[in-house]
């Protein structure tokens, strides 16, 4: 699996210094009172069932500087996308105790949320096993944190639906009318937007499905449809445009959406609304 | 209510903005397939029970511009805090197309993010009514979101712990043995920190406790204790510190911790793991 | 046409706030010099024939203040994409004559390098006129200013690719490869990317690009062919794919080549090599 | 030649970061196909005869990490300013495929452009050889972009104007008149200005020219002068003050121009229309 | 001693990256005349009584680069905090001499500016040694700068008061009036900050003072009294509060003050109005 | 006087910003307290006598916002440069007790340290005051402060020296050393730096600096030389070159070395030790 996209890009950094500053301001008045010199061995330890994500960040957090004494390390037992339990160690290091200390609660805050996103994809991705139909992620995340989340999803098994505004064109009813209808509308967006952009249509019945695809839309969203309306549209449209579905997906609906034929079922609570994965830091 | 800390920070701003970006990139190019002056009506609406927050934010992304048409307009239906529930309009106005567009998704998300934050914590603090337990959250936060989780805290009726490792102290087991116990510990903290900073220690038995009182501590944070041993810890030393309860706590288990007589019970799910309050855009 | 995205994105303004900033550094020395109530009147006029972009960068800049004396002014003239030859007038204004000679330059260096990508950008698209051919750039870009030349690049009437390595697939040599061949690259990319972004592949030969379109390619770019061999590209492949050409393209080569019945051409000299269009701005 | 002002100036790497940047976002999706560890071979190439430029910037983005395989090298073939002609190798290297691909046209961009600068630059350096006079740059610079261009200049063998409004005084008529002349213009701007910098005025005649080094002028710019004006200033006040001339000077007029015996002779095009130098990476 | 919070917090580099930025500019155009090669021995000498501070920073800004040659070297003599004199040497080194001299000037103020708040820190401290008082900052520091000057106080043996708006309560006579009273006071304060931050009163008087302790004031600022109101409200409180003693504070007062029995004396003029500690940089 | 550099620099706001940030962190805990509509009258005062500076910047921090109540106003009794005794009012205005209290001590800040600048400057040019001396700052700034203090002594009736490194060459022993002696140095910096820089030579002999005017030096620094020598360095170069005196100055000595008949002064000491002009405001 080549879940990053390379290279690590640059927000990466700042959204991981941008979260230590937040938390240590103008510096850590308890681990101050510290001798400089103290050492500590720590592991980083799951407390739960999940899919492990975030540890390059963990390691850029809690690695030993160059200068750092000889006898410090940080070892690294698992990759982004691997399963975890209650005990399975992710990392363990030896390091100043300062500097474990100011970055524990960040580097666990990151792989926390991270991992929560990639495990909760991952059962939404193995309630789907076999039906051929993906699990892709929405614009529905938390702020400032979309690059890192649909990482997260690609760890979970899942596929990444556009990043933002800027690469995909999807036309919902409200441009469908402003440009007088499926025909213009695509024909104003071949226009506007690079050639490399596929243009996706959110249709809310089967006619207007059919007529976006005779249009030659790319992709079509069907919105909020009912397993009966999913499965015409497939037996309608099927191989003629990528069919997504959305809406009112959830772990107990998702797998009858599947086997409809869908292509993708895109999930807006894999990011919106997965709770964190517990995991703890053991310093001794 | 004055939920806001004064004056509404710098990073409020900073956050929206980057939040926007990461979404906008260099263009919404489905927008751009849009005539620049059609306008468009929206109303932000509720679609299940909780607590709003992030109306401010909504505000500042959605609010027509000096210069544009008259007939533009954003008017506010509620503030932070309040409670919500299905079709409960939050927000509506009329704009411009291509700025509702842009700005519909990153609005939402810090809404429906921020007014779950909000909602879980107004859970937990109904559940504790009439105990005199305070509800505070921690930091275990969404990485550069804390200062916006923290004050959706306060609009669930919970308190904020502290911000960050720099506006309080917190002694645990490695500063006390590092430091050769309870009373080295706390006298070279209050050399170090400034005065306006109160100590508080991380407990794991009532022995540790008394003795942490009796070395001056401010807080005890009594971690992971079964309710019997919060009851035992209260009796000993209310008044003497203020006690604090962390570990184990959810909706089933917080009212019985709350009714030990514990001043506060620290919840770290109501920002790690709180998920989305549900809301859309309805534009026409 | 609607050459800009929407919104303005940001980097706009910073490319022009960093631009200014470069130029005043901690003062305009000279400007100091004058007495700060001093007005002038100005206008900005072509020196030759082109076609202008820009316009609202320099209108940013020269725009008189909320407070300013109720004599200023700016009138903007024309719009980015219109044609203008020597003496058109594309803004006046009056302001204090500080304000005008700080931003003098600045707004001239963005008006005349974006009207000459704008101009070159035209020549190319009239040279190519009723063929059915667009003309198209490429990442071959001034560092930093990428965004605003390719809006500039509309503005003269051409079409943009992708805007960098994010926003679309383009598999070279090197990584068909390094994934055994085209039909396994064509199938990870598909694995990798968003379902919104199309795949182009960069092929040699006909009979790679034959190859490629079977594998399913979207695009095909046809690099450093011959007319002769893109004529046959076309008749083997018009309608499957879209086709590019590439190479070797200039005012004098691009009418025979857009004749052959490619889709797209692509023109690196149009953003790396466009001389600035010369413009000048008259203070009285 | 000590081309490079000490040290390497923060809006060096600032400039190539932004670049880089705006051409990677969220990640090279291509590359992302890639196997991590492949590895490849390249080299940049000269197409066409120049003055190379850029040298240090591509070595930035293309050199290995500390902790990349042992067979990773980058080798440095050239030094900024030198000639190149086809098939000269400016640089050559072995790295991860993936660096090497999402650096590649980033490290072009800056030695396309910045030897297109230099080779324009030497090209009126060569046309004016054995005049004393220098060629001289301006500030009609690519926006973001101008102390670069600068640098290239003086690779190029030419020489630097003032670098922005901040250092260094130039009157012009507007200036002139506001101040009521020449005299109490040079007056004032020696009041103003720190004395490290000089003072320059405008001139459109000879007459204007005899009076402001009469007043104590520094330089003298000779605006949009002929020849035989330009000859007649230099025997008037060679010596006394320098003297510049600007206004119509291209690769035709240039010798003519140095040959009256003018000290400098600014030349805008250098920097606002250097087309880019041909120039190529070779994979392998 | 713990002078640094830990850890060396991210402002630290930005102010020091800043300042070098806003002495060097585009380049130091001196420097660039020497050979670039040419290395220089240097040391950094003081030239009066005083306590050293900022050594880290001049490390940072004067340390041979990795690659630099075999005979460069930086070596620090004292630790901040140190008593020096006139021909102490607080660092010698020896690196190219461009680096050298672009970082001298930056280095020198920040050792110059932190050594002489370190400085008269100590005269204070020394004139109530033996008294119990502690010497206390205020919020009163050279703009950008206040951490940095806070950590020079803690070097020259006095403490932190807050380091800003957000770390500590501090109710002055516009609050207690605004709120009803010093009662309902600091029961909204109590409310509204986290349970980790004291909250402090401004009392004029002693019956002020009595009845913010009576309300729970942590901590009593007895601003303007002379002493002996000090010494009143001393008998009437110590030990109930911290009592704090600020206004008209100087090397002539600051014993008779300390000697009243306060806990604490705030002291302006230790961070807005100390002269630089006299040191130089010898270049052999 | 025209003082400010046109326009205020970015940097004025970016500093001032800054310091609002490191005051305010995430929020003014105390003044969270207040109801948010509570108005306040405010104004403030000088407490001694001075020069006042940075009103500008004080009337940015606490005026009313464009929706505030009509009640709100901001009045400017003072401009920079203007003299002040105890009593003077600079500013008055009435805004929301919030806002004017989050930014008190910032606005104080920087008018107590611009102004203590300006005071200070004020001293030595009065105590110069008919020589024809004039006073000039140095590089020895506050870090983050340059151009904010050197306006301030631009206020005090001072002149600026060169803004850093960058505008202006200077000469020094080492330079001339490594250069193989004044004459080949100042010819190198001819060559390097832009035509508009003048060069400065520190001289420590009268024969030095002779060597140095004849060689071309546009300014001579004597470096502390007594009276005599200045005298003498006067006789034999004044005229010829710029010459400036520094070393040993201080409000004691500076009377007489300006009678010496040197051209300019440059005083340290007025940048890096004034003390901060007592201010406060006034809240009723």
């Amino acid at each position: 699996m080549s879940a990053w996209l390379t290279p690590a890009p640059t927000y990466w950094l700042q959204a991981v210094e941008a979260a230590l500053a937040e938390d240590v301001g103008h510096g850590d008045v308890t681990s101050a009172c510290l001798p400089p010199d103290l050492e500590v061995s720590w592991m980083i330890e799951a407390q739960a069932e999940g899919v492990a994500c975030g540890i390059g960040i963990a390691e850029h957090l809690l690695a030993p500087a160059v200068d750092d004494p000889e006898d410090c390390f940080l070892r690294v037992h698992l990759r982004d996308g691997d399963a975890v339990g209650p005990g399975t160690v992710l990392l363990e290091g030896r390091t100043f105790a300062q500097k474990a200390l100011v970055a524990e609660r960040t580097a666990l805050n990151f792989l926390m949320h991270l991992s929560g996103v990639a495990t909760l994809t991952a059962r939404f991705v193995q309630a789907v096993e076999g039906t051929g139909a993906r699990v892709v992620d929405t614009r529905k995340t938390a702020p400032g944190l979309r690059a890192l989340q649909k990482y997260a999803v690609r760890c979970g098994g899942g596929a990444n639906h556009r990043m933002g505004l800027f690469d995909g064109v999807m036309l919902k009813d409200n441009h469908l009318r402003a440009l007088g209808g499926v025909v213009p509308a695509i024909r104003e967006a071949r226009k506007v937007v690079s050639h490399l952009l596929k243009v996706e249509v959110e249709c809310e019945s089967l006619g207007q499905a059919v007529e976006a695809v005779r249009a030659g839309a790319d992709v079509i969203l069907l919105d909020n449809m009912s397993v009966p309306q999913l499965r015409e549209a497939v037996q309608a449209l099927k191989g003629q445009a990528i069919l997504e579905a959305s809406g009112g997906v959830n772990l107990d609906t998702v797998r009858a959406i599947a086997e409809t034929g869908v292509d993708l079922i895109s999930v807006g609570s894999i990011t919106h609304s997965a709770p964190a994965l517990s995991l703890h830091m053991e310093i001794t």
